[in-house]
């Protein structure tokens, strides 16, 4: 596009962008974006599981797109760490497995600063997060990105026109179905392919007896599945030590590969790396 | 304020119209906003709990200003209801034990249909929220923001600067932590008091064995409490009757009043209704 030149004007600048957008994508094979209807279904926690997993098949890096509450650095016990800018621009932070991480949290001063940013502003982060940064070469990019259909997810899906697909979190109960049909239409709308749905929070094992509980009733995935004819990628089992993983910053699909959790983990993972190929 | 004009230019419009919402919210005691910093940790289920049992207080309303995921309807049972104009304004829905409600939810064709709208709409939507529905007199309004600190939380703590105070809804996890200190911060940056936390999530009986199993760690709220110096206004243990009463749009604690979570609800609206006295 043009050359650059000593003043520029907004309109050439935004081409620019544009650009350094492209060029910098062009190096990245594949793209998944991970959406959820309701927020706190595990989004970041797929997320963080299915890069610990796709890394055993190429190099893999995360866009934590979600601005205002980024859980992934948290999650790979990366925590505390910057980002900083190279030769080639910002470098995103190495996490667990090599895979490298780009979020927020890691241009926050400290946890308790709120990012209270209205949707330009947020455009802006994403276009600089996607532009900017030294991504290199790459088998995946996942995007986790915020709950909802608003102005991150939007910004994402207009960006990156070329995304593989996404794949969408949700719970098996009955209230989250009603908002993960939004999420899959949003998806539709923006002729972004639907990989299938993952159902996180599928039944717990009690750890005392062994017994089932269904804490957030069941099915709920299933039903969503053939009501909007998308494919159940899986069900992820309940697991007190999910929540233990997390806070200590150890991907469980690492600390805990025997689990029943881990093995829908690398079910989900074997046919994503299928669908890809 | 201005004489309305045959034609109005758009600040005289917006002047008008802010005028309607402090005319409406006039008639309205006490308003509350229920936040999160991350999402899925039962928001829309403290509301829709704290409304009934403030019920027995005097007149409630609650608006549903999650824009995109509204969840509210299909926990109090009011589904496929639409919201329709009447002389003095939109009329709220009514739901059990005469609480009024105002969803989004009300004004979509069906629940496949996603709400794709950048902040400045957003902003919009939550105006017109507040000064165009027929609130009337009414003890407590509680507003359900959706989670983290964007443009919806941001819209409704500018429009209303006499908030009462805010209740921020959390879980047990450190993840989770890490987030709620954000959204306690920002209701202390809009200068709104800070209520306290509920801790939802907090542990589970076993419905099989009695043990307990804390699905989510546990002290999480105690800890986030004693370092942001906030009130811990209770810690409501998980049921898995919780989710079939939200999915059969039955309010819990009118459905099984002598649970451990019931209690846990009402030891909180006591305080609440003491801080507003």
């Amino acid at each position: 596009m043009s050359e650059a030149h000593e003043v520029k004007n907004p309109w050439e600048q935004k081409d620019q962008q544009m650009e350094q957008i492209k060029n910098r994508m062009n190096k990245i094979q594949h793209k998944i974006a991970i959406i959820s209807g309701k927020g706190g279904v595990g989004k970041s926690l797929v997320t963080v599981n299915l890069a610990m997993g796709l890394a055993d098949n190429g190099r893999v890096a995360i866009l934590d797109a979600d601005l205002t509450g980024p859980c992934v650095p948290k999650m790979l016990g990366l925590k505390g760490t910057k980002m900083r800018a190279g030769p080639t621009g910002i470098a995103p932070v190495v996490g667990p497995k090599g895979v490298e991480v780009v979020s927020m949290d890691f241009l926050l001063p400290n946890d308790e600063a709120p990012v209270i940013w209205r949707g330009p502003l947020k455009m802006g982060a994403i276009r600089q997060f996607l532009g900017e940064v030294a991504w290199g070469e790459q088998e995946f990019l996942l995007v986790d990105l915020p709950p909802g259909t608003g102005d991150e997810s939007l910004s994402i899906l207009q960006l990156l026109p070329e995304m593989d697909g996404v794949i969408i979190v949700t719970i098996p109960s009955e209230v989250s179905q009603a908002v993960v049909k939004k999420a899959i239409t949003f998806a539709r709308k923006m002729n972004v392919p639907v990989f299938g749905i993952v159902e996180n929070m599928s039944g717990m094992i009690c750890p005392h007896c062994g017994e089932t509980i269904n804490v957030f009733s069941e099915g709920g995935g299933a039903k969503v599945s053939e009501e909007m004819n998308v494919e159940l990628l899986g069900s992820i089992p309940m697991d007190p030590k999910v929540s233990v993983d997390s806070d200590a910053g150890v991907p469980f699909i690492l600390n805990n590969p025997d689990s029943p959790a881990s093995k829908a983990f690398r079910e989900i993972i074997e046919k994503i790396v299928k669908k890809v190929k």
